[in-house]
């Protein structure tokens, strides 16, 4: 009888000091984020990428490589198996060969963070967590209230004046604390730790509880198993915390150790940022193993504005690693790359999306990415959360008027 | 070797008239839509439910039983296999026993309409159509311009100028030829059959042509494999035009003709409408077996905002021989029922869903919806297309404050 978790313990990356995994943590004691271990060994014995077949059609069909011990105690709103789409026709534009999208928009709460979310607070759960608190852009916000709702947990979340509109609205309808801060989600996160230090509440702040990179790592799950078990040569991300990215590296790690994988490499995984904010950029140029503070940090694709990052150093590792490189656009060519995709593929992307796709492009200009090499493209969330980034210019007929020609 | 898809002919369930499924075709010359028949008797003899087992998550799974013969015509965003999530707290609340939402949000576009779009650009595609055109209430025709997009079909499309704004911006940016007009989708419906007349366009209104049911019946296929082919005794559809109503009627009866159904009976089907725009329920109150044109017709629920509906005597048909009902709620219930799906489940729903689950709550308190009876709402869409519904009035800090106790 198989366990449904095989969870085993945390360890602290940087230090390598190791805590357990059924009681409340945040940060190691050396200040780092914590990552969750499993026992592979023990996995490996008895688990084959044969019995997916048929299991439901969400993240939780890997509960044995999530931590959640207790079934009863996930929190699901159906979130993950989201489509890997070949999009031929925009691949063709930029010259790629074989040009796939992990469409994240088909989440619960239209993101990906919805993975992250749904992960961390069935954990919580499980850890008898009663109320939480986390500084965001407003994706993340908006999941950890709505998965907190359907939780029980009460959530407290902190995000900048200039976050989506409709995330707040999501916050907001699932009855979370919300506040506003007339600043960066730098200065939400230091309302936060107060908020954390006063009250006792559970930081979920990104990274600084272990559980949420784990649900992230289930976008990496999926590519490999919609692949066929096949390993992609190059994966983009649009890269703010970078947790989904850190959250691939380690799932096609854990892959490799099952020996499910069919191809002996791991894929060159790639930062996307914008040029109004790239610390990870500015620190993979100078091959530094930590990005510094990017100052006046802005960018229409607000999900990725993140002036410095808890997780950078695991960000920069994860594409050192793997050969991987980290690339800038502007605002002005994420912005006509979403109009792009929609155009020829029918994806209304998110700006952040469209960032990856811009980074793909100019990659395939310099010659990164080579011929005949599989490119899979995150989309992060759908585009229907940034009305604002597409303008309507059409007339507007009265009854009984004819389309004009 | 099965054939891909079982599609036998067209035929009027009106006159009984039969046309080939091999050459476009819009009404029955008797002016009646025209419906899908498939060869279930060669299905039966070599299609089993296990054989869905491993098949893809999309709607395609089902693909015996659509249209589209062959598989290079397939136009998909990754549609359908949306979760069916039990909704506990919301069903003790309401004093339903057992409640699942079947969540249309998790679809490309953000609502159910993307899978009569799937399936109808594809068949359109298969058909040699090079344009089509359609007036909408707004999600509608973002569906048809996405798809028509990744499809390289034209899309004229008219909508009112008060639909939802985002839905605008998917028109735009797929690049479809759009229109607003200052009236309702009946007006749109107008100037859209001028243009259709004019320019020989090929006319994707509802129920003018006849394979957008045959994508939305696939909701009923994944309701009751997701039920393990167990029937519900109740299904609750917000109803504006109805296709998705009549599509899963059709579904039902479908797999009971191919024996797969575990129970014998079809579950009853309520169609749920606001009491600004409640033509069928005043039909069905009175066992009248058309609707009546609903004048002056407003509701926040925009999408189930349609005064007279082409397919309103299939939906009564429904009604009448599955022992539904037919129920108008206000639009205050459906605002409230929406704030309260979120802060008890976790689900930001969109307008017409809440009034779905609205008026599963009315049934209730009447005890139209009995002790231990299995009930399934549909949710249509996201929450995310209706920003104005939910209104946010928070603190914003400066950076620094302390969350205020």
């Amino acid at each position: 009888m198989m366990a449904y978790s095989y969870v085993s313990h945390l360890y602290c990356p940087k230090c390598r000091k190791t805590y357990r995994a059924t009681e409340r943590r945040q940060l190691c004691a050396c200040g780092s984020p914590l990552l969750v271990a499993y026992d592979l060994d023990g996995l490996k014995a008895g688990w084959r990428a044969d019995d997916l077949k048929g299991r439901e059609t969400s993240l939780w069909r890997y509960h044995e490589l999530l931590p959640v011990e207790k079934p009863e105690n996930k929190v699901s709103l159906g979130e993950g198996m989201t489509p890997l789409l070949s999009l031929n026709a925009w691949g063709r534009d930029a010259g790629i060969d074989r040009l796939f999208m992990k469409d994240e928009g088909l989440n619960p709460t239209g993101t990906f963070k919805a993975r992250g979310a749904a992960v961390g607070v069935s954990k919580a759960k499980e850890l008898g967590v009663r109320a939480l608190a986390m500084p965001t852009n407003g994706n993340a916000g908006a999941a950890w209230s709505l998965y907190s709702a359907r939780a029980g947990i009460e959530a407290t979340i902190v995000m900048p004046v200039d976050a989506p509109e409709i995330t707040k609205k999501e916050c907001a309808a699932a009855g979370a604390k919300l506040f506003l801060v007339n600043g960066l989600i730098s200065d939400a996160g230091k309302i936060v730790a107060q908020a954390v230090a006063n009250a006792g509440l559970y930081d979920v702040s990104t990274l600084k509880e272990p559980y949420r990179i784990e649900g992230k790592k289930t976008m990496g799950l999926e590519i490999a198993e919609q692949l066929n078990w096949h390993v992609p040569d190059v994966i983009i991300y649009p890269t703010g915390g970078g947790v989904g990215l850190i959250g691939i590296y380690k799932a096609f790690r854990e892959l490799r150790e099952l020996g499910w994988l069919k191809d002996d490499r791991l894929p060159r995984l790639v930062a996307v940022q914008s040029t109004g904010c790239a610390p990870i950029v500015a620190a993979w140029e100078k091959g530094l193993l930590e990005s510094e503070h990017w100052p006046n940090a802005t960018t229409r694709a607000f999900g990725i504005n993140v002036p410095k990052a808890l997780g950078d150093f695991l960000v920069l590792d994860a594409l050192y690693k793997t050969n991987g490189c980290a690339i800038a656009v502007e605002d002005e060519a994420i912005l006509e790359e979403q109009v792009r995709v929609a155009a020829l593929e029918g994806a209304f992307v998110c700006p952040e999306g469209a960032a990856a796709f811009a980074g793909a492009r100019r990659l395939k200009e310099k010659d990164w990415i080579r011929a005949g090499e599989t490119v899979v493209v995150l989309n992060t969330g759908t585009g229907l959360k940034y009305p604002d980034t597409v303008s309507v210019d059409v007339p507007t007929l009265e009854p009984g008027d004819l389309i004009p020609l």
